[in-house]
């Protein structure tokens, strides 16, 4: 373990913090532009709320709404064109993963005269990487991609089928003012998928970390055993407040950096994804219940012990040993169960992708990212014919 | 659970990042106030070393050696009077978590006028609370009080037998440069108190704290499962880097904030030690290994669940049920022994402490701290008489 770890944004949680909009946002600039998704926080009241927070505290505000659910590189340079004509000093991102990543590469754009898309890692030779943003303030309106706390923004290019991401200290947003009531009224598919995403952030940390991170490991576990406990509480009663906090807690955590501080760690399943849902229009955490379970059986097949550990401490299964790779399959077995039991799909035909592009999805992975070898990083690292394998059998 | 949570500072953690000091420094400061205790980095080379990134880097430096174990007011004075005489612009707190938390009030008291004790909460009406300090570094060369991340500092008053704490934004560390390598040369004993000292960290939230914390939960037990796991044979063998490495990433996340986000529990056993402590020259940890085990007694009395759980996850036992006082008390003596195990006193007999000044020590933990009935806060409360009994118990 040989590693930095900083994470300076200021988290504000509990249900009824969003009437603290105002006042956390005066610390920051005096006019904000306010991101938005679909529509949603509109149709709901919780746009009406955060303006008249705003308005009380005496912030002018312009809007940026539309951003897709998975975000556009054009929306992007939307965003940032309407901070700079409007003269906005700080950026409001209200609503789920894509809004908060599409509004940290908007914050870092308002300051770069290029094109935004450098700053996305695409495998070009010299990504630029933003040093400068405008002020970031994140209040999600889904539990699921913990974008509100760390400094990672993913974001797509319709034009040339891409789907990547960037990371940079800036984008650390300064607040994030978490609000579980606000996920209250997240359908059930969304809220399984946001499950099914904040586990998968911290499985790719555990699996393909480095050796001998036992802290890391349990609070990895942590998160998977209350999100397994509380997640399908969430589903069943969208009201369950509690429930609600307790998998919002679990995905902020996820990928703060807390659980996976120093594992260093390939992320292997989202780049694959990344790819799919870059050619298809699914909702990413979708993809990843698909992918993991299958990259789970690959990897298991060269290095047991982890998955075993997982399948002990998580199912409570035994181990006749600690390379008991029946065992460990037995755990895989019962998590993709799981992701079933709470409505996700897990094979890609459910998302209506077939073999057609197989080749392709493997090689695009491969051009965005690779190891020397010219490989997936990851434990272990994957080959073309490696992901390929690891599709086929997910169809 | 409603709560903020910011934690800055800078961790660089890892075997051998005591070379990066002077360019760390660098970024804070031109001249720096080394700060160290009983001299044991200027025996064993590390002060040297320090001092050799420093002057590679081009950083000039001042020093204030020989803080105490407990360490005194007057000592924080006499620092934060040799950085003002000498100029310095960042203090470098070299030592165990009487160093830092010295030189976390000394930079503090750098920018205030008046005496640096009306910043320990003792009871007054009004205490200072910094809001400017020198930027600190701290280089802890012991695994336990994980200071070097925290906000926290603990100083006594020598002439009025008190010992409390500070707390402020303005003390977190720019950044805590953490190398296991240092850690090294500890002796048997410190390294056993160390271990005591982190575990009782995450038990005074775990039991003390709000209801529904499920998260929080789980990352204080896997931080007392490692430090229970790897303490024993960072102990019997000081240069197992291994050993030393995970011991000091638990005590780091024992008290960051990680582990107890939002659980807004008191720390009873804390303050109760702490009045032992300003009585008698002896190790807090020392301390927390007798009261604990008898506090976590009384508490269970009252509230069993929570102790039932501890049983079970941290030794495994099986309750016949959640309220089960029995198998809760039997996690306690388990606990107990392996404080005993590890080579720390479990009765105040051992520290030479008598029932002569008892009910002194119960009035002045509440003189320090008390809820608007009077008791100490915690889970439960606790009276005057609560806490004679428990130091009875414990004698």
């Amino acid at each position: 373990m040989n590693f930095e770890f900083h994470n300076p944004t200021r988290l504000i949680f509990g249900a009824g913090t969003l009437s603290r909009l105002g006042e956390v946002a005066r610390k920051h600039g005096r006019k904000a532009l306010i991101v938005t998704g679909g529509g949603s926080v509109k149709r709901n009241g919780t746009f009406d709320r955060a303006v008249a927070s705003l308005k009380a505290a005496g912030i002018a505000f312009a809007e940026c709404d539309g951003v897709e659910p998975n975000p556009r590189i054009a929306t992007v340079r939307r965003g940032a064109w309407i901070a700079r004509e409007e003269g906005c000093d700080v950026i409001i991102a209200l609503g789920g993963g894509s809004t908060m990543d599409a509004s940290k590469v908007m914050a870092a754009a308002f300051y770069y005269d290029g094109d935004p898309w450098d700053m996305i890692y695409h495998g070009q030779p010299d990504p630029h990487i933003p040093t400068r943003t405008l002020p970031i303030i994140t209040v999600p309106t889904l539990a699921a991609t913990g974008s509100e706390m760390n400094m990672e923004a993913v974001i797509s290019n319709e034009e040339t089928k891409e789907k990547s991401f960037v990371q940079a200290e800036g984008l650390y947003p300064r607040a994030a003012l978490v609000d579980p009531e606000l996920t209250m009224s997240v359908p059930k598919n969304q809220t399984a998928y946001g499950v099914c995403d904040l586990i998968t952030h911290v499985t790719e940390g555990y699996f393909n970390g480095v050796d001998g991170t036992p802290i890391q490991d349990r609070f990895a576990e942590g998160v998977i055993l209350t999100a397994m406990e509380w997640g399908p509480r969430a589903i069943a009663d969208g009201n369950d407040l509690e429930a609600r906090t307790q998998v919002q807690w679990a995905s902020i955590v996820a990928l703060n950096g807390w659980a996976n501080a120093g594992t260093n760690g390939g992320y292997p399943v989202h780049m694959i994804e990344h790819t799919l849902s870059a050619y298809h229009d699914i909702t990413h955490a979708a993809g990843l219940a698909v992918v993991n379970p299958f990259w789970m059986r690959f990897a298991a097949g060269h290095r047991a012990e982890k998955f075993v550990q997982f399948a002990e401490r998580i199912f409570g299964l035994k181990a006749k040993g600690p390379k008991d790779l029946d065992c460990a399959l037995q755990g895989i077995d019962r998590f993709e169960a799981f992701l079933k039991s709470i409505g996700c799909p897990t094979r890609l035909s459910e998302l209506n992708i077939d073999d057609t592009l197989i080749m392709r999805y493997a090689q695009d992975t491969l051009r965005i990212i690779h190891d020397e070898n010219g490989n997936l990083p990851g434990r272990p690292p994957m080959s073309k014919e490696d992901i390929v394998r690891v599709l086929q059998a997910a169809l």
